[in-house]
């Protein structure tokens, strides 16, 4: 086996781990915990779904490979809760030293290549990244919703929390904005979100 | 919300359940069965850092998109495994039906196009649908593999069934065939693999 493929297939097999890391959002029924593996295929399949509506034309094949790595450094890194304000300050030092081990695997040209779409949705700045963050935003949205806002109640999420993430999916796209928007009022109607 | 986007949205959750459809496959590491969901996104990982060895150049948005549906179905019909007859023989019935219910969720247009990529992954004729199913057949070998064969023995596989499957993987890759046939030919050697 050349050194090109048995790193390739090195890589595929350490990303199985991603399958052990589990978020804070439950599946919908509220059963178990879902993890990154999950979480990333359906961010993906939405983002397919939800094409139209993303505010700029985006390039759905980057969109889709970034929504399915965007999780990957979590490997080592761990997954830090959008609302846990500690483990967010040490989260990028975290990541990085895990962004290099892990895609340091793969053959040089595919780690530059990988790492390059990770910072490019990590920067919040182009079509395909600021579209793929609303995903990332919409997708746990959805899954509390189903579940009566369980994981907020959980964790005792109030709505400038909430707002304070959501308002980013904006920049990806108005319409799944409009859509959270409404999503996150009738949550703090039914007292799911503490109002501040 | 218009009916639009509701029908996307309600689709987006119905294929939540995809992640409690569990498979004869374990992770790596031997630890529980993986879900469809997880199986999904690893086939389509793989798929974007492999499409240097699909024999014909592919689209690998739709390469992606099919990998990460090709499961849906199973929401209804469940996981059939590819080494079991009995199961095999009623799986068209089974999964012609889900397939109608689960993509009728869906807006008309979106109904047609996503049933139309599960067919052509069906038909196994697409440079896609081909590559795509080689990565089918990859995904789960590579878990085996490291699992020194433990699926296989669970379900006393031969080396006549498991090449029956992995033959069709020369369609889409000739590269990622003769992968996986020294992978099949390591097991076999091993013991893992029972030979006929």
């Amino acid at each position: 086996m050349d050194d090109r493929i048995k790193r390739q297939l090195e890589f595929s097999l350490e990303i199985d781990k991603v399958k052990n890391i589990f978020r804070q959002t439950h599946l919908s029924g509220g059963g178990r915990q879902e993890n990154d593996a999950e979480h990333s295929w359906h961010m993906a399949v939405m983002a397919y779904l939800l094409k139209e509506y993303a505010n700029e034309q985006v390039d759905i094949a980057k969109v889709m490979i970034m929504c399915l790595i965007h999780d990957i450094i979590e490997i080592d890194a761990g997954d830090t809760y959008a609302y846990d304000e500690d483990a967010l300050s040490t989260q990028k030092e975290r990541e990085d030293a895990a962004k290099e081990r892990i895609f340091s695997i793969l053959p040089q040209d595919q780690k530059k290549e990988l790492i390059a779409l990770f910072d490019e949705f990590e920067a919040y700045e182009s079509p395909e990244a600021k579209f793929a963050h609303a995903l990332d935003n919409l997708q746990p949205l959805l899954l509390n919703d189903s579940n009566n806002g369980g994981d907020w109640r959980e964790h005792c999420v109030t709505s400038t929390q909430i707002y304070k993430r959501h308002n980013k999916t904006k920049q990806g796209s108005e319409k799944l904005f409009e859509i959270s928007d409404q999503i996150i009022r009738n949550n703090i109607k039914k007292g799911n979100l503490k109002e501040e």
